[in-house]
């Protein structure tokens, strides 16, 4: 503990990925004074046909969410 | 704000999941008297070898869940 | 199955979270051809000073999300 | 209800998962003296690219987590 | 990890959660073979105005869910 | 979206929590470079009661987890 799910629409790479985890953490560290080794995350990534706004599934819609 | 994750088993089409999202946004709407924009629905399909009732995988079962 | 997780912020009153499950439930009846009592719905209300946007708080700001 | 969420790296067997719901099913009905059938249980994968300790990726650690 | 969470009514005992917790830990060591040291284990309760099934709250309920 | 759920033991104050969405915010923004204000965070607290390593509560635990 602390662990940190962060949910975001599918499509970064990999790098946007190491980049995330790195820059959260540090934020965790920073507002809580805990050690990075008691910090875990977990990215969830969602498919566009998985996800609606105002009733419209994102892969449905012309601009992207 | 409101968000609603819808779980269910694989198995839907996108059809079913297009109707889903606006039937379930509307009754939000009606219910809590928000607009349609604020509700966001994220479904999250549940594989038939990830789910057990009494013990009992579904993927194990004869007849579904 | 199917379960449904709805998240809010505080401050709905008994009587729509009433109507907010029967709402849904009709939704999810109707796009998912399944039967009412399969369906579980489950509210979790988010306190004000738990929730951010744009890295302010809820609380924090004047006018509510 | 009970739902039990079991979150674990990708990785284990069919077997395993098999006897990880008859064990966890087990466990709850002998410590909340309910019937078997009464509980869920769904198990969720989360691949090496998408968890990170102490700022670093799973998939990017020569030892695993 | 693995992380278990285990969902259910309010309304059990300390005396119970302690025993769920030692019980599930010790299933999933079991069929996990990992060491309990790594296990995780979240109870969240639900209030009975919080979780309805078929559309009607637990609290409106006569019988128990 | 993205969306951010922090889980943490009960026992940060306020400012901690002001400045948790505030960094994490900012380190979203950098990683994934998107406006502040599509970014949402919402912070679960758990009680010591309610959260156990190794089959043990951490209330029944002597030092803080």
């Amino acid at each position: 503990m602390p662990r940190i799910i962060v949910q975001a629409v599918e499509g970064r790479t990999l790098e946007q990925k190491r980049h995330l985890v790195r820059a959260v953490t540090e934020g965790v560290v920073e507002a809580f004074d805990v050690a990075p080794e008691t910090i875990t995350i977990v990215i969830e990534e969602i498919r566009r046909d998985h996800i609606a706004k105002a009733g419209i599934l994102a892969a449905d819609r012309k601009a992207s969410t």
